[in-house]
């Protein structure tokens, strides 16, 4: 759906708006999320946790968000986490030399390219100012880290995470030991990570401050095609766009490994969990992509990359990093921290190998919104809808008295209290016309609502209306908080009732 | 329990440990969170958001950790968020000069005593360095929040926000207009605060990151009496530790109110909301008091403070700040970022009032681990346990196959899926001794054990033991899941199967 469409809605409910907005000139890219887009988050990160992290056994960890420089000078961040950046020599702004380039040129510019042929590029384009039309500076590498200093007399120097990862390589000597488990083992985290970004823009697509949630699935080389599990997946087709061909391919797991388009069944197992997890979270299969990424374009230290893309109104959107990262990082940290983090398995001592499974929270937010926003004409008005996964949704039900007297407020209040203590979420809403309660409820996609009218006094009996549909249905009373219960988890459906 | 039995327990089982602790010199004061800990700090949020958060209709935002200087000028953190330090002259060690006079003196140093009151006090008691016993220097203020550039050229100076608070009152005109609900509303944030302390200390009872769960409670002054709930908590007994009296004082919250001992029933409901909160966590109600702050001891701006403390092995412990800031911290905000940010209400236009729930969750999980763990002589033998909540516990239940072979590893596995998919957490563990099993699962606090065994195959009954008591029950397999429910959420108990 158009940006507009979401960026209003967000703007209307206070789904997400910027950090401090009340101040003017507070920096960009920042953002903080209002109750109900606060609640939509927190669920995208239960769902990840749910249908990826347990059901594949591994275990998640949280970590503090700021660590000390020797974690960066060993991850390489602190030599190669740069943006190319050009100032204009006549307003003084600053600007992205490589998006500049690819905005003129409509061609990927390659994060690996040496400033000087940045520079190269923009005089070739002639490409200068887009804010005031000046000359453009030579192109210089800014490091996007954000450093504080740690101590009273500042002496210890630290960054703020521009990932989460770095985390996990540090604790995974622990956890391995804590765990008694023999590889491979997955260690995850949700968290921020800090970027700072030199033109955050399309709200939550590029922020300074920004959601994460990573796997990192440590595994004994040699063993890269033992999956116990891939039986599961050997048939299940994977978007593929491969850089031969240029193109979108449905490859199977097992087709995908015997032609060597991946490194081994490790590889092609996560893949489909992944394009799964987001089928699950309502996305369209025709609409996601894995894009094989250029040696050009991944991390110098990733042997495979694929981007997880999904289309939008904005274009695709990368939404999850999957990368191979052989043995680099504990390699790495193990020999600045001098620490050994080799394993030894099969009378064999070396380095595990990881596997990256790294997304983006709010961008899976933004996402998730751009693909359940629905704008239906009837007649005269416009339904407004977003048609997410009930269990992605802010409340799973809204529960409206048709009027407050007689009780009904009353019957609408226990009912509400009664869906709560099955820890499922609900909300009353009292005001306005049974209509306008409908109309927000679905604007922010309650996926069910419930009406408590002068019949349900008589009867037991409730109004349950689908979202989607706009169907409603006569409910007993009793069997609400079951009924919920059950159509939430997919137990159910609202048409078999 | 002694301290050193909580940090060798989370050292052995991973459930905190020191950030980046592969590298030597990482700063202190950081810590991270091993699966299991992970796991318990997460439903002490979630405890938090289910019992108090939706119980009273507030809210949740989520906000950015990074905010503008122009927000700390209002708040007056820029200015006033000090630890008086000083330093060695000898060894150059640097020190909080409050904490030093009272770990000699025994008594109590308030926050706004002057830097020279500190310096003669320091003379008067010969202190001298801890470390060296070297000669201290004058005391200066030092400013605990951790500053940062943001942008290319560092144009933007920030901080990362020393509470979680800021954020709500910055939100608060935006969520009042939203929420199309009249005052009291009442805005909460689980996150996490960032101070820069001189000497980080008890593991996660100083830290220098924090995490926090804050409550806004906003509401006009003069219905400061109106609470449609009070009757439910008028007879209940506030611990009160009163400064007239110096003592702790069982009073009802309407007794609190006709004494003006609290400024009105707001305060009295929601120190009785915190108080249960904590009972229902599992804190013994005779080791908890609130201790009511003297001038010097509160906030400049605190109408009204009362810390609420538990007792551990090392003494009193502040979990959460009660603060009655009355209607300062819009009013600033208002006038530094000329917005309006007063309501109309009743003809009249204010400022609302707040009522502060600022309570730590790394302190929470500190206590909670104090208070719950257990060591009991068994012969010869020594059992250690948590006797955690269950909504609280890393898993609900774990599942121990007898043995691997003749199908009872499947069993488990099939079990353990079952019930998953309830959203239950239930782990499997197939590996040493069922007794070292039930050590392991005692030792993390994992209420319930289910062990599969020959009998099984035959009669599809499981062994069902419960953590506290090692009484063990014979229960069909089919009823699991939904048994398990229902003692989590407290609707069946063990003793009555």
């Amino acid at each position: 759906m158009p940006r507009d469409d979401i960026v209003n809605l967000a703007a209307r409910r206070s789904l997400f708006y910027p950090s401090a907005e009340i101040y003017p000139n507070s920096p960009s890219g920042f953002w903080d999320f209002g109750p109900d887009g606060e609640t939509i988050r927190r669920k995208i990160i239960e769902f990840w946790r749910n249908e990826l992290v347990e059901k594949e056994g591994f275990v998640e960890i949280y970590g503090a968000q700021i660590l000390p420089e020797a974690v960066f000078k060993a991850s390489g961040h602190l030599e190669s986490f740069n943006d190319p950046i050009t100032q204009c020599a006549k307003c003084n702004s600053l600007h992205r030399a490589d998006k500049l380039i690819e905005e003129k040129t409509k061609e990927n510019v390659p994060e690996s390219l040496p400033t000087k042929d940045l520079d190269k590029l923009i005089e070739k384009n002639q490409i200068t100012c887009p804010k005031c039309r000046g000359r453009l500076g030579e192109v210089r590498k800014f490091n996007m880290m954000m450093g504080l200093d740690i101590g009273a007399t500042g002496q210890q120097r630290c960054y703020l995470r521009p990932e989460t990862c770095q985390t996990i390589f540090l604790n995974f000597n622990r956890i391995y030991k804590t765990m008694r488990q023999n590889l491979p083992i997955g260690i995850a985290q949700a968290g921020c990570s800090f970027r700072n970004e030199i033109a955050p823009r399309n709200t939550l697509l590029r922020e300074r401050e920004l959601g994460q949630m990573e796997i990192e699935v440590f595994f004994d080389p040699q063993k890269i095609d033992e999956v116990p599990d891939f039986d599961y997946v050997s048939d299940y087709l994977l978007n593929l766009w491969l850089l031969d061909e240029k193109k979108l391919v449905k490859v199977s797991c097992s087709d995908a490994v015997k032609k060597k388009i991946v490194s081994g069944k490790t590889v092609a197992y996560y893949l489909a969990r992944v394009q799964q997890l987001y089928a699950n979270y309502g996305i369209g299969i025709d609409k996601m992509r894995f894009r094989q990424l250029d040696k050009d374009e991944k991390a110098f230290y990733a042997a495979e990359t694929w981007d997880f893309e999904v289309e939008t109104d904005l274009g695709w959107i990368e939404l999850i990093a999957c990368n191979y990262r052989t043995d680099y990082d504990l390699k790495r940290h193990s020999k600045v921290s001098n620490t050994e983090l080799s394993v030894s398995e099969d009378g064999r001592k070396f380095f595990p190998h990881v596997f990256e499974i790294s997304a983006g929270i709010d961008r899976t937010m933004y996402v998730l919104l751009d693909h359940t926003f629905r704008k239906e004409k009837r007649g005269a008005e416009e339904r407004i809808f977003l048609a997410l996964n009930p269990r992605i949704a802010p409340y799973l039900a809204g529960v409206f008295p048709l009027v407050k007297k007689d009780g009904l407020l009353e019957l609408a209040k226990n009912l509400t209290a009664e869906i709560r203590n099955y820890y499922l979420d609900a909300f009353m809403d009292e005001k306005g016309s049974i209509g306008k309660r409908y109309a927000r409820a679905d604007e922010i996609g309650i996926p069910y609502a419930i009406t408590i009218d002068y019949q349900t006094k008589e009867d037991n009996t409730v109004t349950l209306r689908e979202r989607d549909t706009m169907e409603q249905k006569r409910i007993p009373l009793e069997s609400l908080p079951e009924t919920l219960w059950k159509m939430k988890h997919g137990k159910l459906k609202f048409s078999s009732l």
